[in-house]
């Protein structure tokens, strides 16, 4: 609880003074004022984000974290849990969605067993794990709280790291069978929404499967009551270790000033588990894309994001964090290489 | 005309076999089916383009394609025309907001003057000058049929170089105070719409102007009646040297069987044309983003396609066909780098 404590404690506010200058250096550069949009806006929060005008995000790196769910036994998921397992080895041997889009993008990919359901002996694996997933939270709470704090402060210790070794930009990815319930539940909690509006096919769960979806998640909020006014609460009673993880690696990052890149569904579940613990810490997340994922669009909305692209994805994994690296370099790329009108001579 | 009846003569379809064969693989690779939604398809694209099942788009650039409109004289820009003289050199100097983002998607630009109103003696801009600017299309043609012939072969001439000396992926972009005017004259004809409907700010037109530029391009298009039926007469009567020169690189890619990427209002315009002369060549072009100029969704929409990114740039040049480069180049990493389920053993 400490460490989760002093990282809230270190959540400051963006850095105006560096925002002014470099929304300044930005409103005068060579083109109408205000035409590269958003690429604007994301320059200026880098820069507030980083206390730098001009600053670098070249040390990319997608943080996944992987675990499993107890939910799972109430056939929520098409796919058998034991495709966790199996797949957590492959983010490591680089062969996975998000490893491919990540190596076009230059970045690293790290993954943490945070609570798979089996034990893993796979090399390039970092173990955390907490325990062999979660219990089903239709008849409990997934997790206890004390758990709940260990899977956000394994989330802060494992960026923490990667902060330490150089990074400076992250991005949030996961992998977790019945996933999409957990985060489902999620949004249903802080938003106040009935599971039938938000829970999606995620893996491609059948349509016809989707009412049982939204009734176990129904009962999983019956049966815990999560107070929304409470992220460890809610992360304990109706989150995941993977989602405790990566809200981790979103407080940690914003607590070290580093940007962060939310992904799709099951990480804007995260980041809304790590907004409730932390308001300031929106301001350090960046937005992906527009997740296919039913419940995807209301959550970035209820999170205040709004999404840079869309393709269509459902993977998860990071792989829209990975795409989305390459709009957030090419904001640090305006600023620093594009010259100013006076610098051009040109008199508007 | 020889040169451009025998690039649109080369234009043929996309190879259906590689198509399936590629459509096949990312099917079977690791994630749920459909899961990477139009990554897939964008990888599926490329293969039926360059008849290759592990296309490679490594090689990139942006042409740039600058000229000058008489129709700047009936007060459509903000600007002073002599902005296209001065920002020309600028993209060979690599300091504009397109040379930004093709230095982070590792893409070379190339500018060509088509048509500026002045003479440059500028190291690195390519001279393929038709004549300084075109005449004012509110009281006639904007260029003869040869000289809009001309243009379009001088794309076709420029990007067939840049092919041959390797490129495997092309971006449009374009300089010319005025085009926004052209471009919205262009759409109205093959779209049949009100010029009101699709005329924009530009590069930041008062608001209270834009009736007047509408009322503008409404005579242009009264005067002159070009001919829906045939893109050469409405690249003429309507267009710019630099439209003719962007389409003319769309075809040549087409031809050349290399995948080219629209940008933002002005290339979509330029694509019209394009496609009108060649509907086959719409199977090459790849879209990028939504540009906030008023008119483009419309023009997208009319040509069909459907964006990737919403950033709200309106800056031209190619700058978000650059930003764009990032998808094409990661849906390649995808069909190569990810493995398929069978490698992985896993059984669905």
């Amino acid at each position: 609880m400490k460490l989760l404590t002093k990282t809230i404690e270190n959540i400051g506010p963006l850095n105006q003074e560096t925002m002014e200058q470099t929304r300044y250096r930005v409103d005068h550069l060579i083109k109408p004022l205000g035409s590269l949009g958003r690429m604007e806006d994301l320059a200026v929060q880098l820069a507030g984000i980083t206390h730098q005008p001009y600053p670098k995000t070249d040390k990319k790196v997608i943080v996944v974290m992987s675990a499993d769910h107890g939910v799972y036994a109430e056939g929520v998921a098409p796919n058998d849990q034991s495709i966790t397992a199996i797949q957590t080895p492959n983010f490591a041997r680089g062969v996975t969605g998000v490893c491919a889009f990540a190596k076009q993008a230059r970045a690293d990919v790290i993954v943490v067993d945070i609570g798979v359901a089996v034990d893993l002996d796979a090399p390039g694996v970092i173990n955390r794990k907490i325990r062999y997933g979660t219990d089903n939270m239709a008849k409990g709470p997934a997790m206890s709280r004390e758990e709940a704090v260990k899977a956000l402060e394994i989330g802060i210790e494992i960026t923490s790291e990667q902060i330490q070794k150089g990074k400076n930009l992250i991005g949030t990815g996961e992998m977790g069978i019945s996933n999409t319930t957990a985060s489902a539940a999620i949004l249903s909690v802080f938003g106040g929404f009935d599971p039938s509006e938000v829970v999606g096919i995620g893996a491609g769960l059948s349509v016809d499967r989707l009412s049982h979806k939204a009734e176990v998640i129904r009962r999983a909020i019956a049966c815990n009551q999560p107070n929304p006014k409470d992220g460890i609460d809610v992360l304990s009673k109706v989150g995941g270790f993977e989602i405790g993880g990566m809200a981790g690696t979103m407080l940690a990052a914003a607590a070290h000033r580093v940007p962060v890149v939310v992904d799709g569904f099951i990480s804007t579940a995260a980041a809304l588990i790590a907004v409730s613990l932390s308001p300031q810490a929106k301001d350090y997340l960046i937005p992906s894309h527009s997740s296919a994922e039913k419940g995807a669009a209301k959550a970035t909305e209820l999170l205040g994001l709004k999404p840079m692209f869309d393709m269509d994805l459902r993977l998860g994994e990071g792989s829209g964090a990975a795409l989305a690296f390459n709009f957030v370099v090419a904001a640090t790329y305006m600023v620093r290489e594009m010259i100013t009108l006076e610098e051009a001579g040109i008199v508007l």
